[in-house]
């Protein structure tokens, strides 16, 4: 049980392996605890032990002869609760920061205790360096520590933990694994928001060095919320279509024709010959459309060559695309896409509200807001409201990306909602092949789907006749010979059918109101970024 | 309601969107049915359905101005049960084979007719060859058409179909979709197991014609099962992990440098560089294990250069990528694996028997056998039991093809599993990120996974201690500036932890019993082939 002996209070706040999850720990010294802590195992009894010893020996030798249980369970820091109030627990952190109470009392210092008691039993086969335990040793931020602790109820709520009802009184603290004293960055910077403690001269820290630094900023509160949410996003898109009787499809990545022309297209040597990047998956979802397979999904990379140094542009993303065959229009597959989208919004909403939250701490903004049904714009009905707002552009001009948020605020206002489909783009602003509206020569049966008035989804009914297909072609001056495996896909039998791809770091991009896509990828690329 | 006149009987058998199902429908032709279709709509009438139309006039104008609902229900070939009999039901399906019975009646010539008569009606804005409608056209094999039909009771089981008690007497049938008149292969050619009806001159079809032509060999029963049941793969491991707490990753492909030291990768023009393709998401599974993620899995694209033309290799397959941090033996990590894999061979057993017998029809091979909890053979015990049986080989050389596939019988023989893993391989044939075994410099603490004595999975512990790491990798005499990044990764604190990397086409070949990864890979691609 723990120690009740009164002496120096050491505060360390710990960070369990959830990463939102922080509580307080303490350690209280007394004038005897050398010589409590020195009644470690013989050598020989830790070796009988061997499928701990087998691991053990590799972590870090002060933990070694310390421990008597191998399964000894280990608490997770969001479980710690005020249902565990007075039990002895075993945890493992990491040491997030550390801070002195009392007469220069510090973590630091108390630990290095331990560690140079530890140090009598560090010659039993030890194959690494041993810096740990010299005597200058301590206990550095972000090291992972295991320790024996008391769970107390507070009577204050501990309003910088998100454990806020408990503390630990810390029996024991062993290092699993030291980190390096000095930094890249320091997390509670790179969880500040702009602006925030610019008075007191806090630092934040810019987006460069948090992605030159990656797996040190990915522990931050921010980015654990952003892909553990992002992990749900694709959790929800593939339940939802799996429940809808859609089939999981795998597409290659390398292949042997650039599909849309050959510009923005990364070139790959393959062995004696050149091969390219798949920039969608579009022909090969096609192809299983084509086989029968009906309603097919993929979830994967896609890649563009595109120089484009913007906020929202990657030149490796994940595309989540859908493909389906329809049975009478095309806004069957419309349909099925928002609802998809709305079950992602639920889910996201009702399930994870925590990381949405940590998320807000740090970059404010407004809930997401969407309708049931999806509404549902038509590319005439867009233009008429831009030019109402003073906007001047021909009926069948492309949107430009300061006309496409103008567009989602006008939306916002208008109809109170965050996410739209715009239908019958002008056909001559669309690829070859899409389905040309039958009722206007001059629209298409083909859309976007916009988050906060920026675009997540470009899809369309797909020209499924190889004679239209071929037409369209030439009308587009694309040369025939490079697509002939595409438009011979069609020549045994299509049903009609349409879909479309989702960027997935725009959604989370947008659902969140982050401004930049780099965020919402965990190792992001871009023209000028290849590492780490 | 059907017709009830007594004419020819025309046969045809159609296969329905879900591939797997397939049943039998006749039409009946008497004296008076040219006279009896002859009353479709007026152009007027119909162009006021404008939802049916927009879609409708770039199917097939052969069926515009026939149809009177826009909603109607089409019923799934699966549904097709005797619950249904004597109902009056649409159904979109594809011509599978169509066979004359009674004088000299073929499906052919009755399609004929009706879309002899159909051409009544076809200048109203057709905007595409109107081939279907010539005299001379016909419903070739594997077109899509639409049929209205009587669903009627069998007395006898029609052996030859899915749905066994009812067949379909056709009271309409419209093209959807017209297939070319030549098919670059058969399909009942294409699903014939090898050696069947060879002394008939029954032909079967090689697998580079299949592979050439994948669109159409995709539609085959045994494409549509091994590729639903992929699908199921990767859903019941997704599921499994999630369940356990593990949280979907997201890594890039385009990465800066060789990760493995440069051999077998493929290099890719990246802008005014170049860049590589990563050849596993090993390092950034790491990497997200150092940022707190605790437990991470990704299941995406793994590219190797190798020029190997086997069976079992593929330049790209894809990776069911596991790295989790454990707390006190890697063995942790195995058991998570493992029961990962007996989820999966579970589920496929009791979701995937439709689609297991289905390939087995045309590849017989004895059902897949696996132990709870798995077995572990140790790689010493391994080499003993090849030594026993003959095999001469040292105790730290790694085992060759054929040894493995002799073991795995070995194993089957002793065991009667087809799954194991086989633990601890010698240091020296192992990466050198792979932690060595304590209690013996020779070993280390590493595995594969088998199936049917072929390996699907390669894992180990790595090392996560900075300076092991570079001695290890000195002692491989890799070149220390080119990994930089990967040992930087473990400088400030990083847990144990271990994992693997499985291959999702070996899985469904080994657990099929097939022989070649081409067969569960979509669209393959090895040395020789990149398209389509």
């Amino acid at each position: 049980m723990p120690s009740t002996a009164v002496g120096m209070r050491c505060g360390c706040v710990c960070v369990g392996g959830g990463g939102v999850f922080k509580l307080r720990a303490f350690m209280w010294v007394d004038a005897e605890f050398p010589a409590k802590r020195a009644a470690p195992l013989s050598p020989a009894a830790a070796s009988a032990s061997t499928k701990f010893f087998e691991v053990i020996k590799y972590w870090c030798v002060c933990v070694f002869g310390c421990l008597r249980e191998t399964d000894r369970t280990l608490v997770r820091v969001q479980d710690l609760t005020a249902e565990k109030a007075d039990q002895l627990i075993w945890l493992r952190a990491r040491v997030h920061t550390s801070r002195a109470k009392g007469k220069m009392c510090t973590l630091i210092r108390k630990c290095h205790l331990i560690t140079v008691e530890m140090s009598l039993f560090c010659n039993c086969g030890a194959l690494f360096e041993l810096r740990l335990l010299t005597p200058s040793a301590s206990i550095t931020k972000e090291s992972i520590v295991d320790v024996e602790a008391a769970v107390r109820k507070v009577e204050q709520k501990i309003e910088s933990c998100s454990q806020q009802d408990v503390e630990l009184h810390i029996e024991r603290i062993f290092v699993i694994s030291q980190a390096e004293a000095r930094l890249p960055l320091q997390l509670e910077d790179a969880v500040r928001p702009d602006g925030d403690g610019e008075e007191e001269g806090r630092a934040t820290v810019n987006q460069d060095t948090k992605l030159d630094n990656r797996v040190i900023d990915l522990r931050t509160t921010t980015s654990q919320a952003i892909f553990r949410l992002q992990s749900g996003v694709c959790q929800l898109f593939r339940d939802t279509l799996t429940q809808k009787g859609f089939v999981e499809i795998q597409t290659p990545k390398i292949i042997s024709a650039a599909s849309e022309g050959g510009a923005n297209v990364f070139t790959v040597s393959y062995f004696k010959t050149s091969a390219y990047l798949a920039q969608s998956p579009q022909l090969y979802k096609q192809m299983c459309i084509c086989a029968d397979f009906d309603k097919v999904f993929c979830v994967g990379p896609v890649f563009r060559a595109e120089d484009s140094n913007t906020h929202r542009h990657l030149t490796e993303f994940v595309g989540l695309d859908i493909e389906m065959a329809f049975n009478y229009h095309y806004h069957e597959v419309i349909d099925s896409i928002t609802d998809t989208m709305v079950q992602i919004f639920k889910g996201l909403r009702d399930n994870f509200q925590t990381e949405i939250q940590t998320v807000n701490k740090q970059f404010p903004s407004e809930p997401f807001k969407f309708l049931e049904p999806t509404l549902r714009l038509e590319y005439t009905e867009a233009v008429a409201m831009l030019h109402e707002a003073g906007v001047e552009m021909g009926d069948e001009d492309d949107l430009s990306t300061p006309n496409e948020k103008l567009l989602g605020r006008l939306v916002k206002e208008k109809y109170d909602t965050d996410f739209y489909v715009l239908d019958k783009y002008p056909l001559a602003v669309r690829p070859f092949y899409t389905m040309p509206d039958p009722n206007n020569p001059k629209y298409s049966n083909s859309y976007d789907m916009f988050m906060r008035g920026e675009e997540i989804l470009s899809g369309a009914q797909r020209i499924h006749d190889a004679q239209l297909l071929t037409d369209r072609a030439t009308h587009h001056q694309i040369d025939l010979e490079k697509i002939k495996a595409y438009i011979d896909s069609f020549r045994y039998g299509a049903p009609p059918h349409g879909g479309g791809g989702i960027g997935l770091e725009r959604v989370c991009m947008l659902y969140l109101g982050l401004h930049n896509v780099r965020q919402t990828s965990m190792f992001p690329r871009d023209p000028k970024r290849l590492t780490p």
